[in-house]
């Protein structure tokens, strides 16, 4: 019988995480203070990080030990499986052979808790009682809320109005897991009474709950603000993955060819590929792929450039391919690819051609998990399925020029708490939205190419 | 680091299912016909089954193999993970040691494609088409979609109306995995088009829904039906999780002295114990504990009897533990326990004192499942809450009487599709429901004690 999945045992978890800042051939620029426009400081962070994430976010370290805390709860899920996606394979009549790791089998349903867990550790050892946080659709809120429940903290999520609203599962797992979850903006800052006071329906944005959630942090008694993706340190907690992976493949006798992720702000892609971008630097021929949707191109069409990492220009300015911190992308159902601005570390291994971006269409992406929904079983979320829609793609090209081909991607989570994402797409509701040039040019009026950090007018910006 | 899962590498996924009827000490009655009262044989079961599971529904072999193909699919998730549950052990400060077998981690998030996976194949191989089934609450009817889709068949669900409108994921998943879900009552059968003529505004239940997934069977072409648990082929088919479990607690080095699941239909609870039952009779010293809930105490206050397993008295009559068939217990959350009868091996064990019954209340339950949540991470179904209060009233009586205890029980699936329940328990909104005597013996008045099928007359049954 053919295998179809390699586990690794618990002895096998990796003991540390891999930092790609000590091998990027070119460093990455530094954050600026918004206010200032100088390089932000540890001093500048350290109201709304712990200074142990801090540390991560700028250190050069290569390899960084994994607290044995975190590696206890990181047992609750992890290794996750490798899986070889056979049925896939055979329906697409592929000589390309497919493996997916699977980050679906977290108490989560995702990858999101492999940071989240690192982060709530961090913070309750630093003396944190309260960490808050934004949401969009809630993966992200219901990750950090699991994450604190194991660690005896409290957590705050502010939830984009319109998604608590239309999406209450996740909601609900985040009061199961013991968290506080409101309607964002809310009464209780005063960035969410600003902005109910000159629009008392606003349906809310990522932007207005991150404001919401810094403000807490920054306000509240022993609270900090975490972030779910984007930041280095949540890039380098990710990387458990992709070195569990690199264990995996060399048990399969396989080395990717082509390694494929989707990307909103960058972290499930960049967990999964860091590792095997590492092998690249060193001499290895492989095809990153970082895949995004059209209507969101932030990759494939925006500059690279300094840019707020939020919509009322209260978060540092991070070097990045970005769309604007204005941008608002059509309301397609992949929540967790919508963001503005990509991860620095990735956006600079575009620059230096490591990784290479591709933006799919909606519809294609639904078809896609439809197809592996009904070969593999697995029901992807939405933002899975840009990868699962690439992958395909290169099979399909495999086939075409009659290639072996080795093909690994990150399956970052299931789709069981998105049906209505599915139902859109099955009753014929949905449609590709490819965003026109004139859109990108008004988006991108309020960012600039990126200057040195000492020429830097921040006049220039927003 | 302490271990805190154990995995079974893929070639140690058992290559044969266990029979538990080559061991019980009274063996089981015989399905009687519904017409006639008189023992069922292959030929009346065979319009609606393969003759390959009505093999399997008689046979006194002790282990039957698992088809390669059946296999190959198993391992899209199979072996599963068996946990130490230190989070949950450490709150609750006992010296038990408690182990769960995750069953979550299937496509469908539940037991369920143990059997699904098996009936679709037997059927493939047999010519069948299509299949046809019923679901409540949809956890069976996604299950099923999921096998038919890996088998290449055509699958059929009618889905009682009154969770069609309010549960409409799990709907979604069978959609998604290609199948045909309706609402019913439907106008698609006759027995549909009788209860709508009578009431149009009929919610439905899993009774019509059977008679409407059974006449589909028949009458349609190349069509069988197919049940998600109760039948001996079904819990045939689910101890390949209780064989697993074997392996994974010698690799551990305990063995159970308490062994918990819930029960609906039985399948389950007796995939994991029904081994364990084997060891039992052969002198194992172990409490084997089904659990269910106040409000539908089929095991603790039904008696052992020979009723119809549907509401319309179409199936055979069966001899087991039975609220009557025409129960209709309070509307709790966890559907999959609101049957008013029980496996019939799983109710002969009970007779035969190898099983020992429990009943707890429903906010009891959900109490567990937050508990659970918050130190373990996993969000259980509202069913599985059930075997998970019990493992706690268990770890506290350890604690009390200072006894070290192995416990184990079956994480049977996982709640991400049942949040609902959850919001109703977490706003206060659920009751308990202790049943009145008067309503149990109100719904008994329509069964008789079990008889010798020779003495048998159905004129006294219904």
């Amino acid at each position: 019988m053919e295998a179809r999945k390699i586990s690794l045992p618990e002895s096998e978890l990796p003991r540390r995480w891999y930092n790609i800042q000590a091998d990027m051939p070119t460093p990455l620029e530094p954050p600026l203070h918004p206010g200032t426009g100088q390089p932000a400081g540890p001093e500048d962070l350290a109201p709304i990080f712990p200074m142990a994430l801090i540390e991560q976010e700028v250190s050069r370290e290569r390899f960084i030990d994994i607290p044995e805390e975190v590696l206890e709860k990181y047992l609750i899920w992890r290794p996750t499986p490798l899986y070889r996606a056979r049925g896939l394979e055979k329906f697409l009549d592929t000589p390309a052979r497919i493996y997916f790791k699977n980050e679906g089998v977290s108490p989560a349903g995702s990858h999101k808790p492999n940071t989240a867990i690192a982060q709530a550790y961090y913070n309750k050892t630093a003396g944190t009682k309260r960490i808050t946080t934004e949401t969009g659709a809630g993966q992200w809120g219901s990750a950090l809320s699991m994450g604190c429940a194991l660690f005896g903290l409290e957590c705050k999520v502010y939830m984009v109005k319109i998604s608590y609203e239309q999406k209450p599962y996740r909601r609900i797992m985040m009061e199961t897991w013991g968290a506080n979850c409101v309607p964002s903006p809310s009464m209780e800052t005063k960035a969410g009474q600003q902005i109910l006071a000159e629009n008392p329906d606003s349906p809310g944005s990522l932007g207005i709950a991150i404001s919401e959630a810094v403000e807490a942090a920054v306000t509240g008694e022993n609270s900090k603000y975490s972030l779910g993706s984007v930041l280095n340190h949540v890039l380098l907690h990710q990387t458990v993955n992709g070195l569990e992976c690199q264990k995996q493949m060399a048990i399969a006798g396989d080395y990717p060819d082509v390694i494929i992720g989707c990307a909103g702000g960058g972290s499930n892609f960049a967990g999964l590929a860091l590792p095997f971008v590492r092998d690249k630097i060193n001499g290895k021929q492989i095809d990153i792929i970082a895949v995004e949707p059209t209507s969101c191109p932030t990759m494939t069409r925006g500059p690279f450039a300094y840019d707020f990492g939020d919509t009322v220009q209260m978060t540092p300015l991070l070097a990045m391919h970005t769309l604007g911190h204005s941008f608002v992308p059509e309301p397609i159902h992949a929540g967790g690819l919508r963001y503005h601005g990509m991860a620095p570390i990735v956006s600079q291994l575009i620059l230096d051609e490591l990784i290479r971006p591709e933006a799919v269409p909606q519809l294609e992406t639904f078809q896609a998990g439809i197809t592996m929904a009904r070969t593999e079983g697995f029901i992807s979320a939405p933002e899975t399925d840009h990868a699962v829609a690439m992958v395909i793609r290169e099979a399909v090209k495999a086939k075409e020029e009659g290639k072996e081909k080795v093909i690994l991607f990150n399956w970052s989570g299931h789709g069981l708490v998105d049906m209505a994402a599915y139902e859109a797409y099955l009753s014929g509701k949905l449609a590709d939205h490819a965003l026109p040039e004139e859109e990108i040019k008004r988006a991108l009026g309020d960012i600039a190419p990126l200057p040195k950090p000492s020429q830097y007018n921040p006049g220039t910006v927003g």
